[in-house]
């Protein structure tokens, strides 16, 4: 069918566009909006580069390890494997919808993407290698040669361009076009009564108040353990460690609540297993409030709308190393 | 531009065709061909458990962590990293067009694909799973018990459906097109006359004595130190392991050569780091024969042709676990 636009349907179209943006704008969510900028060349430099363990000592952990695309952009373990099998000390927080945060990492520590992107790598408990180090194994790579040199314009590789590139690719994983961002943009039959009653819940029980927002959080730092204490299995203390204020302690990033139901398990410690359980869990401690196994169950199925497109991109393929870099070191 | 066939064109063609079949039989080597028949819906399953970590005790590690189709089906390190980071006591050998191979590992203990499939799974070094553990997670997943009930038609999950559908996967992981195979298939200009020179040594020296075949290897085992012994660095005895005949004793599986630039570092201990190396010591303890340095290059700059083109399909998104599925035990 071929719509034919007359005057009249035209003005009645507008009307309706209006009308969905005057809706819109007075919920608390907004819908996730696609990267209106992006540079490809840049992208597909830095998806190789996610995808490349060589950035680690070992040569076997890679972004992709702990936020693995195939999962929600985590790794569905409560606390990461690092180098070495060592424990780490926090939940992965997804990469999804990352380019949203306010600050990255559990305490903000770092300002934006490309900042975080540097991190791991040179981390002991992570990837255990150094930035240098990493240079060297991609200045040895004819193919990355070409295409830092492409995309960048530079001679040499440094880590800023390795940074950016992955930041970069990291602002095209949002996962527009849940049924919740249907919902919000009109479609009023893409959420089931339950589903649209667990949303009111949502926000008239106060979820909503750090939970908002396109990416439904991650845009501020608020107190694990409002009403009563947290008892964390992780050691971490939250932004206390970047502000070195005593009120930050416990305090961490609100994490995203988008695609929640691929990003278990729950919570900077990765405690709990559930939506059930953390439904649970904020309520009786960030809200004071204990609902009741209808109510819990009615925003649990509110949760699962927010599941958006996942990123959807051919496997990299990655530049054969030559006979000049180095080799990794798994083993000692 | 449309070809038009009239009757002369077509009987000139049809000489081309016999004459470029003629010549590619009288090479040792054939061109790689794509799987005539796959099961599809079987294929896009056996992919999605081929990435799935959920298959390992750990939740950490995947078919693709050791086989890594970015990086030629291998892991690019001299043996692999198993559950808790133990070492392997072998260099993981390329899944790319194992579907070619006589039988599967290199002591060729499994007969086949599928039957390789279920072995590191329940390998206490490798995912230290086991089968009934995996197939527990499996059912939990209520888009995976659809999807495997829509390929296989039965209503419970077991291990024979899980093996099938990775080994249906894998043999599409074939690298069809390389440089070497248009050449074969008429290409003239796609080798160069160093790439040419190559090939005549790897034929006249007896490289193509074991490296021969479509996968130019892994149609027959031989003995690792023919002309000489090999000082492996690791304690793997070959196929002695399987048959208990002592003449079985440092026989291996001969490794396929296509895409060999990408399956460093080579030999089953992953001793060689580069393939002036490997053709070194192949010459040496394989022929009896010490190749100059010019020749080494001809050789290695042939070996090169051999890369295909690599599995190309959008990464997978995994079916999220449910309250039910059994957590993973990445430390315990």
């Amino acid at each position: 069918m071929r719509i034919r636009w007359t005057p009249v349907a035209l003005a009645a179209a507008s009307v309706l566009v209006i009308g969905a943006a005057v809706a819109q704008s007075q919920e608390p969510i907004q819908p996730i909006v696609p990267p209106q900028q992006v540079n490809l060349g840049m992208v597909e430099l830095g998806k190789k580069l996610y995808f490349d363990p060589r950035l680690s000592k070992s040569g076997f952990i890679s972004c992709n390890s702990c936020h693995n695309l195939s999962m929600g952009g985590t790794d569905n373990i409560p606390t990461s494997i690092g180098d070495r099998w060592q424990q780490g000390p926090i939940n992965a927080p997804t990469v999804l919808n990352s380019s949203l945060n306010v600050a990255q990492f559990w305490d903000g520590r770092a300002a934006d993407l490309k900042a975080q992107a540097g991190g791991p790598i040179a981390n002991p408990g992570e990837m255990a290698f150094t930035h240098t180090l990493a240079l060297g194994v991609l200045e040895s790579i004819p193919a990355y040669q070409r295409e830092f040199k492409q995309v960048f314009g530079k001679d040499k590789i440094d880590i800023d361009q390795v940074t950016t590139a992955i930041a970069e690719f990291e602002k095209t994983l949002v996962t527009p076009n849940s049924r919740f961002d249907q919902w919000l943009l009109g479609k009023k039959d893409a959420l089931s009564a339950d589903e649209q009653a667990g949303y009111k819940l949502f926000k008239e029980s106060g979820c909503v108040g750090c939970h908002n927002g396109p990416a439904v959080g991650g845009n501020s730092f608020q107190k694990m353990g409002v009403v009563a204490p947290y008892q964390a299995s992780s050691p971490a203390q939250g932004r206390v460690a970047v502000t070195g204020k005593d009120a930050d302690r416990f305090n961490f990033k609100v994490p995203t609540l988008r695609n929640v139901e691929m990003t278990y398990p729950y919570f900077h410690d990765g405690a709990a297993n559930t939506l059930t359980e953390a439904v649970d869990v904020m309520g009786r401690l960030q809200l004071g409030k204990k609902f009741t196994p209808d109510e819990n169950a009615k925003i649990v199925s509110f949760l699962k709308t927010l599941t958006g497109d996942q990123p959807s991109f051919t496997l990299p393929i990655l530049p054969p190393s030559s006979d000049k870099t180095p080799r990794p070191h798994p083993f000692k």
